[in-house]
């Protein structure tokens, strides 16, 4: 598998197949083809075939795919079968309703500690957690070793913060600050949310005539 | 302007356009070009030009793009400007959040009221509102007109409680509840947020060896 050479769109597109299947699966429906997953993902049938063949072989020819097969295959390639350790950084609003409401687990992470600057924050509990504070990053980071970080912090401190625990070994940022993470990709990977785009996209499907 | 004939790609890029050519502006630059927006946004010189010719004439030959002119475009192409009334539906941990933290006037939206099913959080205050029972909805609407609800709330009642604001005059939806919804696009629109296929990609470009 040649990680590097799958493109962009390939990778957005591999956690949508994934929960197609999952909801297929659910649903009790054992096979199914690239002209189905097309349609339902709004591609064509090659580009389904096309996406697939960059990760291996899944189809059979006049068979299709088998759906659980297939899903576990994608669990797998998207590592949802890990356990790997993740920080949330920043426990305001935003912090609280991600450590309350992501599940972790089903993405291949478990959450291990959540950190603020703040101390009035700090020592209260968050889903099931102790907020500590950005002072004992250093000494958490040595003990668990995070493999990502989700920054929930203001956009002012967001790369200072990202650049400190990039030192301590965090490999990559699910990044909720309002602002494009500078870095390195073949050293950390980032994901920068951000919610306005999805809200713009919405803002530009309304009729003009309002 | 033909807005059926442009590509789901292309509408997604609108925001990332708009959003660099404001940080330029910020930065007083007053001039780019379509290969110095491609290196940033990672696309050919020649994609940039073909995006941007789907919404109208904006470089010139031997110029490039006016930094302010063209960002004042994309504003208006997206909508930016208006001032649509917008309610959210769902007063727990995550419509707060939203409440308390996206600046609605910036895409051309404003928070006309937030609802909620749960007797115990109506008549708090969010953001500057009261929360208000449901069971007051059909009068909101009719008073309003609310032209997108953010849907917070489980995933169980997104698909029915749409229909109810799609009936009640509510042409898009941004849906927080973790399901597709279902909508005749013709009609409504709906941008579907699943924050999990963000952490999903970030999890595949993890390193595999950990």
């Amino acid at each position: 598998m040649q990680k590097a050479s799958i493109s962009e769109s390939v990778i957005r597109r591999l956690p949508r197949y994934y929960r197609f299947l999952s909801q297929l699966e659910e649903a009790g429906i054992e096979r199914t083809s690239s002209r189905e997953l097309g349609v339902q993902l709004g591609l064509t049938a090659s580009q389904i075939r096309q996406d697939l063949n960059c990760f291996g072989e899944f189809g059979q020819q006049g068979y299709g795919y088998n759906v659980s097969a297939l899903r576990r295959q994608l669990e797998l390639i998207i590592g949802l079968n890990k356990n790997r350790p993740a920080v949330i950084v920043g426990a305001g609003n935003l912090g609280k309703v991600i450590a309350a409401n992501i599940d972790f687990g089903a993405y291949g992470f478990r959450l291990a500690g959540i950190f603020d600057i703040d101390r009035r924050i700090c020592g209260s509990e968050i889903a099931g957690f102790t907020v500590q504070h950005m002072d004992t990053l250093e000494e958490f980071c040595n003990e668990t070793e995070p493999l990502i970080a989700v920054l929930c912090i203001p956009q002012e401190a967001a790369q200072e913060t990202a650049d400190r625990l990039k030192d301590l070994g965090v490999k990559g940022f699910w990044n909720f600050s309002h602002c494009d993470l500078d870095a390195d990709r073949s050293q950390v990977q980032v994901e920068n949310v951000h919610l306005g785009d999805s809200l713009m996209t919405l803002s530009y499907r309304m009729p003009k005539d309002d």
